[in-house]
């Protein structure tokens, strides 16, 4: 979404979790990994700055100092709320998206994590939902009094929390968000976003 | 914190409760009310957002459009988070502070809204400020990152939701940060800030 908004030409290399040695090099254990020319940035904070910094000339991904400043906290509030909260509502939906190296080391690893089973994890996702759509509320008061994260158009701000819902999107047919929340409407919109570029992915219509 | 950020010289009037007719003419229930010459402006949010546009060659309380929009994030974050995790956590002190009046109507009308008697809200606080710590993440991951929300510099994403602390502190002894906590640091460098303006006021050492 980043590298649309900045109207920059690219591809993707698809990857496996198991891939490690793929992006060794590049000093990295995790995707995102951005390559450039001959440089290369892990991870997506550190992506979003490299391309701010690197195209002043296109348009903003956060709207100036200040932007880029606050931007910082709405992603660990990405992080931490959006993608640690939807993750045990959708993570038993995953493994059968996976090749059979690749579900064996998620599982191991996340039911690790969790410190149950997968299954466990996703039991009860009717009721937890609900805790997790509460979670949501900063971002709905926002998105009452402003159409965007990032404002009158949509920025990195919007771009880091959506990256959540999309990676839910493309592995799980879990209803995450009420059809008639602001969030559900503004996921929506950034679906459509850059000719559909989101949407195109496969995915659930959730 | 804002006035005191832009360089404006400025007064307060002090207020209680229940004198809604005081502030009625502003079109407001609730404090806070700025007066500036023959205009009046309720709430935090539009008093920055007031501050920066009329005194737009004074330091930036949002530095660039990018900053007010995510800012606004912030403040929704500031009071859903902050302010309604702290709330329950010390509430029960805060009669003692107010006149008969207003402690009867400050008792009645919050208990309505939590749903319990003021001291059953805060007697588990023991507990229950573990949660509100953890809900305080996003900050927190922030503040290792950076010195402040508003990047290298303190700005309105900082004092709006360092207010919700100020409150706690003027009003109730109760530890709601750990010592090592950074956002126990990030505290105290804005007590200190403006000429330890903040810390002036009577408080507790918290």
């Amino acid at each position: 979404m980043a590298l649309a908004h900045k109207g920059l030409d690219h591809g993707s290399i698809p990857w496996r979790f198991t891939e490690k040695d793929a992006i060794a090099p590049h000093g990295s254990e995790k995707v995102p990994v951005l390559l450039h020319v001959d440089k290369s940035v892990a991870d997506s904070w550190e992506i979003a700055n490299y391309l701010e910094d690197h195209f002043p000339d296109r348009p903003f991904l956060f709207g100036g100092e200040g932007g880029r400043a606050a931007a910082r906290m709405i992603n660990s509030w990405g992080d931490i709320v959006v993608n640690g909260g939807l993750f045990p509502l959708i993570v038993s939906d995953i493994p059968p998206h996976l090749g059979p190296v690749d579900a064996y080391y998620f599982r191991a690893s996340r039911e690790a994590r969790l410190g149950r089973k997968l299954e466990e994890a996703t039991a009860e996702r009717d009721k937890s939902v609900i805790a997790f759509r509460r979670s949501l509320e900063p971002m709905r008061t926002t998105l009452r009094a402003q159409p965007w994260l990032g404002g009158a158009a949509p920025n990195y701000a919007d771009y880091i929390v959506f990256g959540g819902f999309q990676w839910a999107r493309v592995v799980s047919p879990f209803r995450l968000l009420a059809e008639d929340d602001p969030i559900h409407a503004w996921r929506e919109k950034l679906l459509d976003a850059f000719d559909g570029l989101a949407r195109k992915s496969p995915g659930f219509a959730v």
